[in-house]
C-alpha cells in the first residue's frame, strides 16, 4: 500500500519548474470537465488569445502542445523539415544540440554553427554559414539557453534569415514572460516555449506559434509529418479549427493552470514582469558577487532570470546544493554537460522572482558556506 | 483582462476524462517540486511500481510517457517499428485506424485486418493474415475500443502472435483499471494506456510497459527512433536509469495526481474495481434498455465501463446530449466516425462508476426524453 501523499514544500530557484502562484494551484484542483465540453473549448480559445497577447503576436496558428517544451521543439522541427531539407542550427548549449539531433531524425541536412557554451551566435557566424548554405529551409536558435544562461539577440539575425528566404525558428522556453520577446516585431516564424519557467505554471505544456510564412511552408509539404501526435495539419483542427475535431485528449487540469498563470501575467503586464525580473536579478547579482560567485555569461548577453554562476574556489558544489535542499528546502540547479560540477544555475523565474527568494537563498548560503 | 476562473462542475459520463476523486484533485494543488529533486525521483520510482502492480507485470521497462495516450501509442510504434518492418494491425474502430496511420509514418509495411466497428478481431482472421505475412515484427490490437465499446479477447491471439515470433502490442487506454488486464499472464509485449479513463486521474499522461522480448527488439534496432521526445533509449534513463539522466521536465503536478489515483486503485484492489465496473454496468444496462436504448456490441464482447448504445428512434441525439449538459451538467459522449450522430458512449469509469451516477443520468433522461 502506498504511503500518504506529503510532498515537502520547496523553494524553487533552479532552472524550472518555478514556484506556482496559489491561484494556479487552486485552478489545478478544480473538478475536471470534458475536453470537448463547449465551456472547455471556450477556455482553449481564451488560452490561445492569452498566448498570442503574451507572445506579442497575431499569428492565427498559436496554441499549446499537450506535452513539455521538448515536444514543442519537436513540433516545430518535424512539421517544418522534410527529408533532404537543409537547415542551419546554432549550438551554444544543450538545447541547440538537441535541435540538431531532432532535425537529423527528420532526415534534414544540418549545418551547425558551434559557439562556446555561455556565448551567443554572432551575425558574422551566421553570414559565414549562409555563404556555405545560402538557402536553408530554416535557421534555428535558442533565445534563452537554459543550460548556460545566455540570451541570444535575434533582431539582426532575423533580417539575415529572411533575406536568405529562410524561416526563423526560436526556442523561447526560458525567455517567455521573463525577458523581452516580440514574435511579430522580430519576425519569428516558429517558436516553442514551456510553462514551468517564467510563466510559473506546472510543467507539461508547450505554447507554440507559427507565422504566415511558416504556415505556408507547412501547407507545401510533400511528405507526411513523421509524428501523428505532433502533426500540425491534424492538431490545428483541435485547437483552432472552425469546427473542433477530436485529435487527442487535452490535459484539462494543466490547461486550467496555464489559463490562470497567463491571467496573472496579463494582470501584472508584460513590461512590468520583464522589469521585475531585471530588478530582482540586480539584487541577486550584487549579493552573489559579494559572496565570491562569478557570472559565466558576459553581462551584455546575460539572462536576468537564469543566473549561471561559477562557484568560489574550494567549494563542493554538489554537497552545498544538497545542503540547501535538505536544510533549507531551497532548490538551485547544477550544471549540464561540460558545466556539470562547475556551475550553479539559479532561477528567479515568475513567482520565484522576488527579493524574498533572493534573501532566503543568500541567507542560507551565508550560513552554510 | 481575463474573466474569473470558474469552470462549471460537471458529472463526467463520457468516454473520458472521468470524474476525479477529491484526493486526486487535492494532490494536484500541492506546491511543485523540482523534477530532479531526490524526493520526486523517489515518487517516480513509487509510481513505476504502482503501474507495474496495476498492470500485473514485472516488466522493468514500465513508466509513464509525459503526454496523453496518443503519445503512448506513438511511443510503442515508433520504438518497435523501423522502415521496411512488416506488421499486422487489427482495425475495428478509430484507434486501430490511428495505429495504422502511425505505423505508416514509421515506414512500416502495414497489413490491416478490418473488422466491422463494434465487433472484435477473431483468431481465424489473424490466422489468415499470418498466412499472408508469416513473420510480422508485431501484431497490434486495441483491447478496449473507445470508439465502439468492444472488448477484444487477447489470450488465444497472444499465443498465435508469439508462435509467429512476433510481438503483441496492445492499446489499453480504456481497459486499464476497469476490466481484467493481465500483462504478464497474457504475454503482452508492449502496452500503452491513459490516465483519464478508469484510473480517474486527469488526462495528460500515458502509462506504458515493455516486455523483455520488446526490450530485446529495441536494443537491436538498426536505425534511430524518429522521435527524440519518445525515444525509449533516452527516456528510459530518465524513468528507470541507475543514475537519473535529464531528458525532459516531467509534468510534476500530473505525476502527483497519478500517484494518488494509483494509490486509490490499490486501496480498492484491482479485482474489486473490476467487479464494481461490472456491477454498475448491469445496473445501467437494465435502466437504459428499459428506456429503449440498444447496445451496439454483442454481450460477449461488451465493455462494462464504456456503454455504446443506439438511441431509441426519433430522438435528436445532439440536442438531447446538449440538454443533459446544459440542464443537468452531465456529459455523455457522442459517436465517432461512422457512428457520429447514431450512438452515445456512456462512460462509467473509475470515480464515475457508481450507482449514484447511473441514477443521476437515468433520472435526467426520464425527464427530458
Amino acid at each position: 500500500m502506498a504511503s500518504n501523499f506529503n510532498p515537502t514544500p520547496r523553494i524553487l530557484m533552479g532552472p524550472g519548474p518555478s514556484d506556482a502562484h496559489p491561484r494556479v494551484l487552486k485552478a489545478m484542483s478544480s473538478p475536471l470537465m470534458g475536453h470537448l465540453d463547449p465551456e472547455f473549448v471556450g477556455m482553449m480559445d481564451e488560452v490561445k488569445s492569452m498566448v498570442q497577447q503574451t507572445l506579442l503576436t497575431k499569428n492565427h496558428l498559436t496554441f499549446v502542445v499537450s506535452a513539455p517544451g521538448t515536444a514543442g521543439m519537436e513540433t516545430c522541427l518535424v512539421n517544418l523539415l522534410e527529408p533532404g531539407d537543409e537547415c542551419i542550427i546554432c549550438v551554444n548549449g544543450v538545447f541547440g544540440g538537441r535541435m540538431v539531433d531532432i532535425a537529423g531524425r527528420c532526415g534534414a541536412i544540418v549545418h551547425r554553427i558551434d559557439t562556446p557554451w555561455g556565448e551567443v551566435t554572432s551575425p558574422e557566424q551566421l553570414k559565414t554559414a549562409l555563404d556555405k548554405c545560402p538557402q536553408p529551409k530554416l535557421v534555428a536558435l535558442v533565445h534563452a539557453e537554459t543550460s548556460t544562461g545566455a540570451c541570444q539577440p535575434l533582431e539582426e539575425i532575423s533580417d539575415m534569415v529572411h533575406n536568405a528566404g529562410s524561416l526563423l525558428v526560436v526556442d523561447a522556453v526560458t525567455s517567455y514572460c521573463g525577458v523581452p520577446l516580440k514574435v511579430d516585431e522580430w519576425g519569428i516564424d516558429a517558436l516553442y516555449s514551456g510553462t514551468q519557467k517564467c510563466l510559473s505554471a506546472p510543467p507539461g505544456l508547450s505554447p507554440v506559434t507559427f507565422s504566415e510564412r511558416a504556415v505556408n511552408a507547412l501547407e507545401n509539404r510533400k511528405t507526411k509529418v513523421q509524428s501523428w501526435f505532433l502533426d500540425l495539419s491534424l492538431v490545428k483542427n483541435y485547437w483552432a479549427g472552425a469546427k473542433r475535431a477530436y485529435h487527442h485528449t487535452a490535459p484539462v487540469s494543466s490547461v486550467y493552470a496555464l489559463r490562470e498563470a497567463l491571467a496573472l501575467v496579463l494582470e501584472e503586464g508584460l513590461e512590468n514582469r520583464w522589469a521585475r525580473h531585471q530588478k530582482v536579478h540586480q539584487g541577486l547579482k550584487a549579493e552573489l558577487e559579494a559572496l565570491g560567485f562569478k557570472y559565466l555569461v558576459d553581462e551584455k548577453y546575460r539572462l536576468p532570470n537564469l543566473n549561471s554562476v561559477i562557484l568560489p574556489e574550494g567549494l563542493d558544489e554538489a554537497k552545498l546544493r544538497r545542503q540547501l535542499l535538505d536544510d533549507f528546502n531551497i532548490e538551485v540547479g547544477g550544471g549540464l554537460g561540460d558545466f556539470a560540477g562547475k556551475i550553479w544555475r539559479i532561477g528567479i523565474m515568475g513567482e520565484s522572482c522576488t527579493m524574498n527568494h533572493v534573501n532566503m537563498l543568500i541567507g542560507a548560503l551565508k550560513q552554510i558556506m
